[in-house]
């Protein structure tokens, strides 16, 4: 029914052969260094060792599309090619750091390639492009429905050649990480214009400027997604110069538009490879435990529960490489009724298929001796980010009636 | 990501053309000839016009597969893009008929093309492809969970040069129809061959053979869907001649199972056609209906049960349509896993989507005034057709396990 | 935890040796009658047979409220106290009948009670407290969302003496059955009345009044509901004399509130039963049928939705006994948090457990030859009855949150 | 319907009071203290002048049951008494202990007044009763199913004066925490005896007694639920004196079977305080927060969530109280059935509830900064402790079969 380039395929080999040498020999380290660290937010060896190793392989940057296809070796990859490669890093949680390919940096990077001047570019993209440094992309807020981006309140003043930023944000992704050294800032720097979608600008704030507070980590469901983290930030008259400026004033709303579908779809990539790893645990798991006398793969509940598990994984997977597709063919905002369509249904099932996987497991299932418990949390989490999910169903449902009522 | 072959789509734009001209404007009419008809299970005149139209447009004998192209003007079509056009004519449950592809006569049809002799050809699949006769596929007993082959029990004995059936079958489809003339009947004839799958033969048997006794019409949630209907049928001392056994004594088995496979795909695909004309039913009603003060369709819960309902639709089309593409690449055998994972989930997510549809339509929602109540009782007892679902998920739940434990 | 009263005890225990000795006994004579009807609304001989028994066993107008309990010989029953009754009435889907304790009569026998004069007592409810006629409540209208009764439209002017009523009805229950003499019809008598709630007056219109057209009976999934049926009306200058206004001009809307609250209860007392006995027959059939070579009741999944039936028709149970006891205690109006909680859960919950049970039986439970297929549309019809479940959710979730918000 | 006795209405209503005045306003201290805390399993100032406070009031192990009475200050409660308090306490995760009402300490304590000896109860019983040190129950071990407690291996050997345990414990609650001075070990003295029942025994063994290990705190979905945790054990070689064991030589599966039932009723009581809490929250949220210009209460998609989970919310409480009074009334063993279906019903439900409120509360609700993450935590890992709900289905199922099926 449908095919991957040989670009892909050529790639998907060599990553799943990294997997098998590289990562999942090392999950049991990872989660000791980190364990152990005395900072959870600083780097780890374990980390910079197989960067490097992913690197040599020419398995860097894979994200990179193929309209800025000269940013990467591989010279650019379909949403659709990419799709398989996420799917694959997504089996461990960390991984895709290792690739350079995680999120926000992705997101971030992208924003840099699309919207960003050859200084800022210099300056910032070409060390993240290197994973030399990590970045965040500061939208979210506590006050106000952030998945709306026209309510951001964070106040973007120009006085004379600078910005002066003053709000509040939280879920601020990578914000902890002490490699991190640039954030992307959404805020309202004209909050009278009579358009609602120009009111918005974006700027470059050094993670170190003075005004920035990172006032916590901030947990999900008990994570701390250390390394990376999620912070609440606190600007207080942060000032950084004019030319920090992304794009243009009053560009904040298109940028941010940009940027948030195609990272919808990396994460719901990724989490397709959570759950499909989910239930191999559970499938091992059923082969190899006995209860009341029968191996769990013989009763009939766990047969069924593998068998709906993998059937709707199946159908996951393939609504994120449709929606991939009309992506790679028709653009973003042509697609953003399947974008909505994946970003409200993967998420939920994966968490549901995960749900099951950790109960065959018992007890166990719920610990960190499993990478299930904190794929569940990612699916769960991604059911809020870039906006709940109510808020996209709003969105297409209204598109789905009219399509249909006239 | 996928496209269908030219034949196909210029067969699917002919049939959009006759569903608008014909099949939609005579539904109506089609419910007032059923009501008012002194037999329930006779033809109906309106049936009868419009195959002579589908007919003349070409329209006629779509599910013929390529292998047996010869036996369609169109040449024949393969699995995948078979799939729309039987999606466009689940939209209304009695259209297949119109264009010669309704269950159980298109499978039937298969078995005579694969299995029957050229005399049993002639007598019996040329009037079935020309419309003129019907046919039913009696394999379900009550008395035994028939979703494994194996375990029918009708009798039949070989005496002389001539077969004796005895036994009881039921949810016998099109028994009960006027125009039907042949059976297809599965039963034991070797009940002491060590294998078990060398133990059943297929016979044919005309209708009115003296013995066979049509014992009463079965209704599904209060549907006998007439005229095609579904019997319970006794078969007391049955006899027909030798040569109406079916490829030869002892392959009953393994005519049934090159039967199920493609039968159960077909019901799921119409029923993707059902789901999705209760969907755009369902959108224009939120359209259109006002409660308290506001259109259904700016209710958030509306909004949000007809995103649900587009992205499970979407999902499970593409669960058929990659099933449809595994099957025509590597065959029935090798796609009982999709098979499988298509016919446990399809059908209980069209009942819920149409549960959903019709809800929003208030009470007359499940009234005859629209097509949803009926395409629910078809999702329904699909459910159950060619095996309960549990069956399936026992095995394809079998094969996972089996699958990555190792 | 609770007790029902000695009187209820009692009864109960009456009530459980009539359905051994006579309901179940005659489950197939009922059907056989019904199939054979030359008009499926009229009457049955088994039916009168029975109510006749029942008169004399005591076990008539069990429904009868304490405040009236004149009326009733036994003297009447709490809600609380009346629910197992009304419960084990619900394992035979056309038993209430036989103790003169169906929907809708039941409920206008009340209206009589509550707002009728004695004229119109004598007239209306001795014969329907005899079981000797049946009677109607015209409210549903197919053009407005009428679960909000401010909305119905039919007009109902005065002229002199009399009372002209013009417009359309739907979903008229005993409507098509023979024996039903009286309609109950709420209309508009005065539009332009600055109080939404007092434009309501409810008439009494006898069946064979000129100008009713009983249109058609109309199904729900497929059932007619025969003998009682629902059907579509029309009224067309329809005229009864003044004095059959029910409690006086402009008192419709209060009528319809003090009727609905407890008809949605009853509903649901008779549903718990229509699930228990549904889950009964479930057992039985995990007991006595053996697939792939063992009793499905050693089926791990079979017991676990035998497991989760149980407990989720017990949580049900206990939501009405406690909704019953505030009715019992603080009155309707006082309970319509728990009216709306046990009216919007238990119709669902009950499809559901009802559709496993089904799924047990193979395709043999979705036919006739089980009170299961009419018990899964009647718990179906239900989320629609009285208003569909979103228009009281909305109401109870407003409530809730008002609450708590505060 | 139902009434608590006089001293649990009296006792509600000072626990109210408690919670008003010293619970929720200390939510806040209580999470800074443990977050700064250097070791998080150890006690916490906050608990321990919370803890004077709850005695001072009498609300001090209100968990004793009535045929203990003299245990306690108030005397004993029955089940059903105690079921409101409990779900009181359940509204903040850590309160229970502040009342020394905490798992599994409750259970313990209960397991030495049922078979300790009196030299076990001074030295262990009195000071757990006065909240003086902490208990752990090793039970759950990784390599089994301990779900069949017959299934535990830990190797519990009589040697001379001594028994000498070998082997390997998991999710041991409590067992962290430094407050914490004796293990209740469960493991097989006899594993040959030909009753599966009787070759278990129950020992005491003090925490720091040599050759026990504690490995690791264990995690469930991220939390660590310090300062109480769940820690892995490792017994090598662990001598204690003969006296330890308890009841007596073999009667380890009796104690278990005794203590369970009631620890499960226990967390479903809690968890309906959860829930109810957490339902709670999303009211305040809903009238709080606007998006797109209206407040989420004003969103029918919100009503409905928030009416469904008022709906579960109830019966699921209606459920637990039901299954306490069967409890009392009758005993643990014959209530089997009713314990079953709670435990196996009340966990998921409550899980599904605060899934729902946390998505109403955007990103924010998945955090610390609400007690829904850590009570959705302890809702999920319900479903697992004391045997997975599986496990409690399977014999729920049996039994129900039989009971309908004979």
């Amino acid at each position: 029914m449908y095919q991957f380039s040989e670009k892909s395929q050529r790639l998907q080999n060599e990553l799943l052969k990294f997997m098998d040498e590289f990562i999942y020999p090392n999950e049991k380290r990872y989660a000791t260094e980190l364990h152990n660290a005395e900072n959870r937010f600083a780097p780890l060896a374990i980390m910079d060792e197989l960067k490097l190793k992913a690197k040599e392989r020419g398995l860097w940057n894979l994200f990179v599309p193929e309209d800025h296809g000269h940013y990467s070796e591989h010279g650019g990859l379909s949403f659709f090619d990419y799709a398989p490669l996420a799917e694959t890093m997504g089996r461990v949680i960390w991984s895709p750091e290792v690739f350079n390919c995680n999120a926000p940096d992705t997101g971030n990077m992208e924003v840099f390639m699309n919207f960003a001047t050859d200084a800022q570019k210099e300056k910032w993209l070409t060390p993240l492009l290197n994973g030399e440094i990590r970045s965040s992309y500061a939208m979210t807020e506590p006050q106000v429905a952030s998945s709306d981006a026209t309510n951001v309140e964070l106040s973007i003043k120009r006085e004379g050649d600078e910005w002066v930023l003053n709000g509040r944000k939280w879920f601020i992704t990578n914000a902890m990480y002490e490699r991190t050294k640039i954030f992307i800032v959404m805020g309202k720097s004209d909050p009278d214009n009579a358009s609602r979608h120009l009111q918005q600008t974006q700027v470059l704030v050094p993670k170190h400027t003075p005004g920035v507070t990172i006032v916590r980590p901030l947990t999900t469901l008990g994570f701390d997604d250390a390394p990376i983290g999620h912070a609440e930030l606190v600007f207080e008259n942060v000032r950084v110069p004019y030319e920090n400026v992304l794009a243009g004033e009053g560009r904040g709303f298109e940028i941010a538009q940009s940027r948030l579908g195609p990272g919808r779809m990396h994460h719901c990539m990724r989490l397709i490879g959570t759950a499909q790893r989910s239930l191999e645990l559970a499938c091992k798991r059923a082969n190899s435990r006995t209860t009341f006398g029968r191996p769990l793969s013989k009763h009939q509940s766990v047969r069924e529960e593998i068998s709906r598990s993998f059937s709707e994984i199946e159908m996951a997977r393939l609504l994120v490489l449709k929606t991939c597709s009309k992506i790679d063919e028709q653009g973003v905002m042509a697609s953003i009724d399947m974008i909505a369509a994946t970003k409200t249904t993967v998420p939920l099932l994966v968490q549901t298929v995960i749900d099951r996987c950790m109960q065959m497991h018992g007890a166990g299932g719920l610990t960190e001796d499993y990478m299930m418990a904190e794929g569940f949390n990612y699916a769960r989490w991604c059911r809020q980010a870039d906006g709940p999910d109510q808020v996209h169903q709003m969105a297409l449902g209204k598109q789905i009636i009219d399509r249909y009522s006239k």
